[in-house]
């Protein structure tokens, strides 16, 4: 590719940062998609080093993927959708970085997956993957609800779910709660035998481990043990009133973005699946849309 | 002092590591109590590094205090009592410490807790300070219950308490839960206006942030706030039972230890009220009565 992009034909590149992947996809106008990258975790909220390694990371096996040298990133204008950025703090880290590419332009990792689904138009959101939030973008006004991370918020997320069964799965064991499968399954899942086994596997450790207890959980509550089926009705419940919450301020679209979006959906009120769209983009092409309109403005 | 001490004359020091602080008791069976010091956080389970550095500057705080020179820990016997080391991969990291001492001998904080609170005598004890647990030592068999840490277990313990409050904060920010004084109370807490100003003061925060918080929800449940009493009432209804589950092993002294033993004491069952006894000595002089009796037997 030549690097002496005009304004009228610039290459951008849209990231989407997440509690366990960072995703980056180069865009050309004329050609569409030309490079993709995946690289590890990239949550402002639990490392900013981290964060700027896996951006790196991700941005420079995109550019490979597009036959592109290394220093071909200062000729990319960037769209960075993050999870943090809404903390004034955290924003401020991500804009003073010395970035590799031409410009940069940050939103909320809520805001890019927001126009990807809705492939650049307005509309809600609900995003329940590691974690949990819920965006609208409607009449160029942002609204943003629940999220604030784990292990504060993001109830019904996956982090959420894999917290909250393996707490009744050590109760259970220490015999203060009810007799449940989820404390086989757990045990199971991390090849242990007791409570000691769980708490060294799970202590001091990140949402995505947390998260991948997601499944464990959901399978649970679909062979109707009571423990298991209690925790998902009350994260699907509160899933429901977050997409109700959004329905308030009127969205053209809605859709549901994660990896628990599609297995939690049975759980949902039936007002709220009735009104699910799909995704008509991934967030990491939110985040070149976001970069071009930005490019665009300025 | 003489370093030249002999082993049937010898120095014992005392190290209680818990989730904010680590104290340190140096002890001659002579003259009892000659020096103490206090430093940070020394719980293994939050870091490795932090513990060891938190154990040496209290140690060398107790020397100083004892009138002795920081290579006089040599000749100490030293007995730690620090959360986590049930864990095996933790216990073997810390007795693998190129320590400073003469000797060393590590068991759980429960146990020189135990040991400190029934001076030296058998018993039971829950803690409850910034983190919760339950233990017993009865006819030299020992019952460990509960604990697990922050976020995974710990209910009842100041930072679980602070933790759920924020939670109901939040959610009542974002419209989801009901009215509750707990969200003003935070607000001023942390001297911010909204729900982004709370997670910013929490977010990726250790236990003892969260349990900086628990004084603010007893105090809004002592002013029959529905919301903080209803979290107080959960936590201490899993004390009460912790409790009943350690007196079924009939341990004949039972005691509560931390920061949170005695406002939340108003809040047990009866039957638990009856059966408490004041503790007898701090667990840094529990973890020096370790040592001694390690020491004899080795």
């Amino acid at each position: 590719m030549s690097v002496n992009q005009t304004k009228e034909k610039p290459l951008f590149i849209g990231i989407d940062g997440g509690g366990s992947k960072c995703r980056a996809t180069i865009y050309s106008s004329e050609d569409g998609v030309i490079g993709t990258g995946v690289a590890g975790r990239a949550n402002p909220l639990h490392g900013l080093s981290q964060t700027f390694e896996s951006i790196q990371m991700s941005t420079e096996l995109a550019l490979k993927d597009a036959g592109m040298s290394l220093s071909d990133s200062r000729a990319l204008v960037a769209g960075l959708g993050l999870a943090g950025v809404n903390v004034p703090r955290l924003y401020q880290d991500i804009v003073s970085w010395d970035h590799p590419f031409a410009d940069m332009f940050v939103t909320t990792d809520l805001h890019t997956a927001c126009i990807g689904a809705h492939r650049g138009g307005e509309g809600a959101v609900i995003i329940t993957g590691t974690g949990s939030c819920g965006y609208a973008n409607v009449d160029d006004k942002h609204l943003c609800l629940g999220g604030h991370g784990f292990a504060l918020g993001d109830k019904g997320s996956g982090a959420w779910l894999g917290l909250k069964a393996a707490e009744q799965a050590l109760l259970h064991l220490d015999g203060f709660a009810e007799k449940t499968i989820l404390t086989e399954c757990i045990l199971n899942h991390f090849k242990v035998h007791d409570a000691m086994g769980i708490v060294e596997n799970l202590a001091g450790q990140t949402s995505s481990v947390y998260a991948k207890l997601a499944r464990t959980v959901l399978e649970c509550a679909n062979e109707q043990d009571h423990v298991a089926k209690e925790i998902v009705k009350e994260g699907a419940a509160y899933i429901s009133e977050l997409a109700r919450k959004l329905f308030e301020v009127n969205p053209p679209r809605f859709s549901m973005i994660g990896g628990l979006a599609e297995p939690l959906a049975p759980w949902l009120d039936k007002d709220v699946i009735a009104k699910l769209s799909p995704t008509l983009a991934p967030p990491e092409l939110g985040a070149t849309y976001f970069a071009r309109q930005k490019f665009r403005i300025k």
